[in-house]
């Protein structure tokens, strides 16, 4: 079969190159161009892909890309700038897996509330599928453009979703307190990621107010057919990567630690990345996977608490969205991924 | 004026070692003795004392510690062992701070449901007074015996204590979720602390199950005058030092974040060691030092979330010991601690 | 194909979970058994092997293992146990490669004078094959018993071959300054690798004695044919893996930076895991690789100065093990690596 | 007695805010003035200075900081901006004490030779005394300018030192192999000390090119009284503080390792932050100190091998300007210090 050949939309960050490593041992998959306004060698802008692979970025040029026979396209752009160069690769026929957040947010009001900016990619917006495999599985396989989901997202909806499909727990006041691993905020150097400012240093940030509050709600309220609402606190925690995500909920009727247990087994059986976990969660476990490990506990008091691990540039970036492309172009959800 | 002569009881460990180094700097206190089962040089346990402290450890001696004329003694011993020895000091007429649990908690039904084993100095146990200057400060002046407090419960206890007092939240179902470094394990080396596990690896434990939870419990039900609960949740994070808590609470009327701010700022007026801060805290704003760092927010939703930052070793452990020894003897609360 | 059916000696450590992670990607090798001493399924000694691996832990037994059909043993159990198990396996015709480091040095006496205890297996020590595959690279086809190579003195042969080989050193004298992240230390725990002990801390150990000396000086009198001898001292550097080798040597005659580099690119040509950087190398751009990065430089006042680079774990134990294992087994030397 | 009043020069990086730290807790010293383009509270440069230090950073006045009554200005400004401001405060009779590179290397040429800029201040240079106590103590007693040393140069420079008087070594070819934590590459972000980068990598930098290469031969020169020559390699470590140097040389003559041992402690008698320590040095030992831990070993071969450790912002930079500051006041040289 031939491989399917890949474009690359911006290639000098985190994601894009965990994106290129998953793509090299993929043998479904060809990169047959990165993209980027920095004029170099792959291997100059990430040292690690000496020797690995011989492509120099070029600008963004849709005919181009098309020229090449590219069948999809990586968006690996920030949030605003995702929607300039999406919707002319759509028109050229080239599928699109967006690791932005523009195509996230169904409601492109919400999206301004919380980005700040206007959208303007409505047509593309009203078929975006947003890709957590888990969830949305079967949409994902015939859509034209998947919105990747977020870092931060994944281990809530997907720690939330069997309590809240089955009406288990008050659908608001959800707390959701998360932790990070620097790479989490990207490549450009800030004070704040600065080695010395971050290191050996436990910090909340944008308490109330981050962006993925509104995408984590979206997901749990079509999982739960009505409105779900959470109070998302993130930390940045001195590692390269990895997410925690600890999770206090109020059941509405009696459970139990094993009943609930088990309901995450069935909820997510056959699902290959999901592991419901005896005993722990840890980031270090996940780290270099696709997996999303999660455990349940009912605590004194009664509370819920889910604990949710991932490594945020795999599950939560690059390898999900490998799996969406697997699912696109018909590959088993694992290859390249185990 | 004389020095204070102080001993120090258990000298291998890391609380051990921060008291040493901040009594060298005191300028009313004299270290005349540090016992210990190993019989070693202090500088040989502690390398980084090397040259500044010429004192080797000796076994546990009530007679000999009154006969060196030690007015105080700093219990760095593992809980269990504490009440042991520290009978034998008060006997004596030695006054102790003991940084164990072992006089912590007041009901000692209490303390065998945590501790999984019965308490056997109730006498002692009647006159304890737990060591948080903020809260019981003048009891602390003239106490023979202080528990000082225990690293993660000074967080939520200084965290809560203005909304309970005023009873502006619900006084169940308070989620305190804590991370700390390393440091907070203790010294004997554990899988769980070796450094390629826990490195870059971020997870919570004893979920639950903490036994510093019936400790902000007593405290903060101190502070309200009625019951107080929370569900804690305490994280490993990959760094030496430092505890970050970050609780959520429901308020009981409408609040704002410049009202409570206002109410924090005058709670903690003429403390020296809170900082009621602007913008966030974060743990490397305390390192190495006594202070207790507080921020209050009001968040979408309603809810109320306190971030509290501390060192785990000196605040949360030998700082705020120092802190009480100051109080006890008569020096300002802030004697070589600022 | 049949796969090669393989077994793992000792199952508990570092390099173990590492090979296991390389071969369960690698299409030519099963993984029939796994031995240790710990009665454990896999995953409960590796948490990340969750889901990943089926297999329970069982004590060494070879006749089990012939049984089996295991064709090669990759041995991860510590030296001086290593030359106990390993003779019984070859006997019944199963090659081994032993990634301990008891089959490495030739003379049994220089094994007695470092590593203090006799060696008793002449007979095999007779025939093993150093399994640096970019210098031994045919020997090892066909052996029987490869001795897996250490994780420092390949980053000092390699980084040293080109010029002994073409004597353009002094033979005498050379310094090899080494840095390893913390995994090499091993997985049980003890107080220098407590993490609140060696994070935010650098050190020198074992000053001239280290055990790999005498395998970095055979391996280069074998290329250089005649003795070399080095002044090796190994530090820990708080990360999890990486080491990094700063060597120095004094030129025989005048030498180019530019010409050193191509006598490097030369002599590595067609060998796939040897990069010559342009750069300077860092070990971050080979963790989780096979790669062993290399630079040649020549500094004022005439000093060549080598740079290595290269993942302790995968280049320095399980992935030069598989590439072996490649090489023993008909594979592609990259096959599983790449 | 009056306290010393204090500006400080160029307020934002990591050695001013440690120099702030040491001068708050020194009974002999006033700041009166701190000096930054950024016009700022200073807590809101360094939040952990919050409710420490009440002063708004200012622009650089130098008739202001006389008519303040400053007595001495320490120089936390980048070099080349030093020695445009530091001549208008001598010239009004304001001792200083630079902590950049400015007038560490008395000839003019050798500075742009290595900084690549000419030096225009030779007035200046011609007087100024390299502030290393234990090498030039008696000259910084009474200077006007003191160039306090790079942090580099005092492990290489004390650590050879009672080699080089006595003429033990060869005085070319030493090897200065030094390892340093990511404060010492200052507060201002880039790429190379974005978390994500150098978090978990180990690198050599500058290798052959180091500025502290002539400083380090300078003194050791002076010492010897004769030229001395070294090859430097600076690599940086994921940590925050500390410096580590392992340094061979050649011995001229037969020397043991107790021989020299006992040769540093009386070389060092009397110096009371220089520790010759029994075991390894290890940075950790040091962090927040001012020591500089040494060792010395003779190893197979017959190389010296002299190990080097200091905190690299205290002993390295501002905790030495202290010990400077001490000397030019007729304070105890380890006043705020010890």
């Amino acid at each position: 079969m031939d491989k399917v050949k890949v474009a690359i939309l911006g290639g000098s960050g985190y994601t894009a190159v965990e994106l290129i490593k998953i793509l090299l041992r993929h043998p479904g998959a060809e990169i047959v161009a990165i993209t980027s306004r920095q004029d170099e060698h792959i291997a100059d802008l990430h040292p690690s892909l000496f020797g690995r692979l011989d492509l120099r970025c070029e600008l963004f040029d849709p005919d181009k890309l098309q020229a090449m026979g590219a069948r999809v396209a990586f968006g690996c752009l920030p949030h605003g700038t995702s929607m300039e160069s999406i919707p002319l690769l759509l028109d050229r026929g080239i599928r699109v897996i967006d690791l932005s957040a523009d195509y996230r947010l169904r409601d492109s009001r919400v999206y301004q509330e919380w980005y700040k900016e206007s959208h303007h990619d409505a047509a593309n917006l009203a078929h975006a599928v947003y890709g957590l495999p888990e969830i949305y599985g079967d949409r994902i396989d015939s859509a034209k453009l998947v919105a990747n989901p977020g870092c931060y997202p994944q281990t809530a909806i997907l720690g939330l979703a069997p309590l809240v499909a089955n009406e288990l727990i008050e659908l608001t006041g959800i707390v959701v307190d998360s932790k990070s691993g620097v790479s989490g905020a990207g490549r450009t150097p800030k004070l704040t990621y600065h080695y010395p400012e971050c290191n050996e240093n436990f910090a909340a940030y944008a308490v109330g107010t981050h962006r993925h509050t509104p995408e984590i709600e979206q997901a749990l309220s079509d999982v739960a057919g009505k409105p779900v609402s959470v109070v998302f606190t993130p930390h940045l925690v001195p590692m390269d990567r990895g997410i925690f995500s600890t999770i206090y909920a109020t059941p509405t009727q009696p459970v139990t630690e094993a009943g609930l247990t088990d309901l995450y087994r069935s909820y997510y059986a056959g699902k290959p990345f999901v592991r419901v976990r005896t005993g722990f969660p840890a980031t270090k476990d996940t780290t270099g996977t696709n997996f999303l490990d999660l455990a349940v506990k009912v605590v004194r008091g009664g509370k819920v608490v889910v604990l949710a691990a991932e490594d945020n540039l795999i599950r939560g970036a690059s390898g999900v969205a490998v799996q969406n492309f697997n699912r696109m172009f018909g590959f088993d959800e694992r290859t390249g991924l185990l």
